[in-house]
């Protein structure tokens, strides 16, 4: 199924791919100083702000030259050796101070992978398909200019908006709509045969959205702990606990609506489920299971993780989830049985200025010491990060400005940046790649006016609207999206889990 | 020079110019029910709301048969005909109720070409070109998918911002701009052979950008009336008086800046000038100046043909000023020297909901009574309107939703919708040609939901940033603005005004 292809040079691994970049552009490996100084004027040229210099102690000027000796950035491993260890074998020591410049590229990478959902997501209440992904599953990373990151998305991802949460579910102004009580969620995808040759195994990925930048559905978190078994989890513990705001979002379901009448629980269980017989089980191939999620995505991501194993569904394959800005999701003994019973795996990579990570749980936490824990872990709102934190600082990019603006602080884009120029905890920020500072604006307004670029400026021609045959300015049909998949009631009662 | 064409079919004449809307699409023949029957339907399953019927007292499919058998738009003139009549020569008597089909798509053609002010106009703070035009002035109807228009624009007109009206202004938020105190205020333009044997003549337009829809402008006004002698228009009486906003705008320069080191009015008056030498003196042409505005642009529209006349500029050619949505520019004298002293025409189309066309002067205007009128005349707020007005009224258009945003009824596509279904006071609301009525909704909030077309859904692709060479995102840079041409110097000479 899966021929290996010849190693192919690990600087193509080092270049994140650029969302809307074509591939063969994403692809242009990066190791010329020629091509470096050849870009990086482009930066130089718009970063005018005198106080820059102050500020950050080194101007553009030089942070160029570090640049072209950046010796992190030259790394002498590959993925098919080093996979397992950025997939969290060894609870990544040793990786995060310096940062592995391989690791910073693996993040950056799926980190695309997330910020796609939002590249792609319909957020306009005035467009008749709010709420629901703009490009059709089969098409997905192609029109995101993505092609090259040589993923196939297998099955799209959708919750029941009739839950609680005003400030999550983006719901259309208009009476005729693709569905009334479904919002798009996310993706499952798996890397073809060309990048599983790359990276050392055949990866399948589970991609979930957040919120843009806005921070209201915080307000939506009851903040209040449900038993995981309350939601058919089989987890010997009852004492598992996980926020009931992530796992109603996670497990309630419509049977009147196309879309979510399968509760996500049961999308993403059925999907991985099959990708893992069909892949590690009949293909006898090795794979990889990588969650990602951003904000209330990355709760998702953790939410799911722990469900794939504590079912069984990732049989012998390594689950690890690469978080963005994520909130805490449980408690004390859900970390337990996460990192301890199950061996998941967590990198969460957050901005140390970001609210978002401190919630729910800003007085009982994973900070408490020992000692208290077994006085407050009873509390319904004692609540616990899993895995390992890498921790970012946007201060210290002086490519951005300083605002009052907190959703900017929390941005998915702004954390792609802030992971390009991290080298280490006190390490000056220098960027690693050719990623494009100017991403950071496509939804926030946080670059340096310097550079010239507008904030928010990712938005659709005429917002999407087109002239038919006759000259009628209208909003397009679109290809009408895949049902769920026949085989998922197969998968369910596998899991008895066939409650349809 | 121009070689006058067979007279073509008049129906080409009344289909006004759909904005985006190719040459060929645009002057399609518009006289065939076939073509109407297939057009319409698309409207008919949109008008939804139950109400419409209710309301108006017809239904969408009533108003098909309406317009199948719409005699108003067979009409039995063409332009070479009555092109002096639509001009204005009899003050349009027996012309407006009902209304008269060949003037009702003249006002339409007309308006577009006013509302390609506002399609080209960059209004974004966060573009380094704010302020200015998007289109270089020889692209500039193609650009705007009007090439069908047959006009050939021959100078853009600017004014300086260095005046008190700091809502009417567009500046850039960032450092390096094109200019820092001018602002794009339109252009003249003129037809080309083809399109003069259809108009019966040649003819100059002279266009005036106003504000697109906010109203804020109008508190910058002062409410002040200055004579026109102060700017320096040769005017016999001292009492002839325009408000000082309107004068300031259209007489002040920046010595130190490209565009605006001529005054909008040595702009437009030398240029106006050279067209009517080179078509009518030398080219022995008949020669028509037709000057249009929206709003603010309206107020400029009418001192600009003002000053053409009164400095014997114009020749002996008509001048027309087509006037949508125009507050009062100047006093009663100002009125008579206007009309009967100079014998300028003016249409002033308005919506009778519309604020604008009531200010300045809401106590003491041209309604006051001749006898009081004498007393009342010499105070520095007492304005009067010129001109015939066409009257509009929004409430009679089934396709637009009550809505208390004021803004709505002084829009210009508000304005070409409302013409586009008028026959006259009393009339019902027909539509009497293809014009799409999506259009309202370009930058308003005003078509009723059941159409399902977003509001202010008019906006460049990620805000007219493209991605370089090397795959940086940039805000292009646009064709350098031609300098002032070279004969302007020359006609300012003649004129009298070389003050530079």
């Amino acid at each position: 199924m899966s021929t290996l292809l010849p190693k192919p040079s690990i600087l193509i691994l080092q270049t994140p791919l650029h969302t809307h970049r074509s591939a063969i552009t994403s692809l242009t490996p990066f190791n010329s100083t020629r091509q470096r100084s050849k870009r990086l004027p482009s930066l130089i040229v718009n970063a005018r702000a005198p106080s820059q210099t102050k500020e950050e102690g080194s101007s553009l000027p030089s942070m160029l030259t570090d640049l072209k000796n950046d010796k992190p950035t030259q790394t002498n491993h590959s993925l098919v050796d080093s996979w397992r260890e950025i997939h969290g074998s060894t609870d990544w020591a040793r990786m995060l101070d310096p940062i592995d410049p391989l690791l910073r590229s693996e993040l950056i990478r799926y980190g695309e992978m997330v910020q796609a959902c939002y590249d792609s997501f319909d957020f306009d209440p005035c467009s008749k398909h709010c709420g629901s992904s703009k490009y059709s599953r089969r098409h997905f990373f192609e029109e995101l200019g993505m092609s090259g990151c040589g993923y196939e998305v297998t099955r799209y991802l959708y919750a029941t908006s009739n839950l609680d949460m005003p400030n999550f579910f983006k719901k259309s102004r208009w009476e005729k709509v693709w569905s009334k009580s479904a919002n798009w969620m996310g993706y499952i995808a798996v890397s073809d045969d060309e990048t599983s040759a790359r990276l050392g195994r055949r990866d399948v990925v589970v991609v979930w959205r957040g919120t843009v930048t806005g921070l209201e559905w915080v307000a939506d978190l009851m903040d209040f702990l449900k038993p995981v078994t309350s939601e058919g989890i089989p987890c010997p513990d009852p004492d598992v606990k996980i926020e009931s705001g992530f796992l109603d979002l996670y497990g309630e379901k419509d049977a009147t609506c196309r879309f979510s009448k399968y509760s996500a629980r049961e999308q993403v269980l059925t999907e991985v489920k099959r990708l893992v017989e069909l892949y590690a089980k009949e293909g006898g191939e090795e794979v990889s299971i990588s969650i990602m999620g951003h904000s209330l995505g990355s709760a998702l991501a953790m939410v799911s993780a722990y469900d794939i194993a504590e079912t069984g569904v990732r049989g012998d394959c390594p689950v690890c989830v690469f978080s963005f800005a994520g909130p805490r999701v449980g408690n004390w003994k859900f970390k337990e049985r996460f990192e301890k019973d199950l061996g998941l795996k967590a990198l969460r990579v957050v901005n140390m200025h970001d609210k978002v990570p401190q919630v729910p749980g800003m007085i009982f936490n994973e900070r408490v010491p020992q000692a208290v824990r077994r006085f407050v872990d009873g509390l319904p709102w004692s609540y616990s990060h899993v895995g390992v934190e890498l921790e970012l600082d946007h201060k210290k990019s002086p490519f951005l400005k300083e605002t009052g603006d907190v959703s900017c602080y929390h941005n998915m884009e702004a954390h792609l940046h802030l992971l390009d120029g991290y080298h280490g905890k006190g390490e000056r920020f220098v960027l690693a790649s050719s990623r494009d500072p100017a991403l950071v604006n496509k939804s926030a307004d946080f670059l340096k006016d310097d550079y010239l670029v507008p904030p928010n400026w990712r938005q659709d021609e005429n917002k999407g609207m087109i002239r038919d045959d006759e000259g009628r300015w209208t909003q397009p049909e679109r290809p009408k999206p895949d049902d769920h998949p026949p085989h998922t009631n197969y998968h369910l009662q596998q899991l008895g889990l066939d409650s349809n």
